[in-house]
């Protein structure tokens, strides 16, 4: 362990913005219909070459309308489950960084078509990564504590996108 | 589009220090075997609630010992096949951020020990997110421009963590 803590801030730039449908309000994760553009300043725009022959992408953006963070989070369709921030999906992170795997539809100069993003319009974007099949797409991986939940079906409706009226 | 890009540095934090056996150059991409350490400032402790319950986790770093980044890169084992920056998972990045999926083996206060991270010992970390199977397991997945290489099979050695002597 370090001697303390080091709080010296560290500083990242912004590379582009996101457009999407969501004004106001985002879903709370990505769902796969619906359209959504990263808008690459075009200084950065030549770091896109070749991502197009990729599936999924991640998109590293930063949660900009978020207040305070908070250690412990509540998510949503949980039935109110406890659990801390770094076991959760929340915004509310001592760092806000949203982190989504979208489906990458194409590239065009500096704007990339993807799947649905779950970021509000005008967020700024940090950064885009190819989501790598081996070393990404973990199939054993789990649900951690929401495997245990007595709704879980209910969840996972969330989970998958699969629209549902209850 | 906006009018002209916005230069405001985002300022982030460090939640502690990845420990790794890594002192002067760290493995291209996490391998499954090895342990590594994330160690969360105790203030920041109670934010790992139920994080033991996960099979995996996403790990978010900051690469501190990357110089200039550069808008093309040179995957290692690809041939020389030059992409840009965006579409390889290359450190030199306009945001050095570090993006690793792990495999989670325990949380005692606060301390995460994990299978191997691709990170050098000392590197400030930033994040810690839930990997939840229908949200990150893409298993349509694709290899992006490593499809085509022809040396394909000693690549997927090294992103597989595979040992061999060629």
């Amino acid at each position: 362990m370090e001697k303390a803590p080091d709080h010296t801030p560290l500083s990242f730039r912004k590379i582009g913005v996101i457009r999407t449908p969501y004004k106001w309000k985002a879903p709370r994760q990505p769902v796969e219909e619906g359209e959504c553009f990263l808008e690459i300043y075009p200084e950065f725009a030549e770091g896109l070459k070749a991502l197009d022959t990729f599936r999924y992408i991640y998109v590293l953006f930063w949660l900009d309308r978020i207040g305070d963070f908070s250690l412990e989070a509540e998510p949503p369709w949980a039935g109110g489950v406890k659990v801390g921030v770094f076991a959760s999906r929340s915004p509310r992170r001592p760092n806000p960084i949203g982190l989504s795997v979208v489906r990458l539809l194409s590239v065009e100069d500096n704007i990339v078509k993807t799947s649905s993003i779950d970021a509000i319009d005008g967020t700024p974007l940090l950064d885009i990564k190819p989501y790598v099949k081996y070393l990404d797409s973990k199939e054993d991986a789990n649900l951690g504590w929401a495997e245990d939940l007595p709704d879980k079906e209910h969840l996972l409706l969330h989970l998958k996108g699969i629209p549902h009226n209850y």
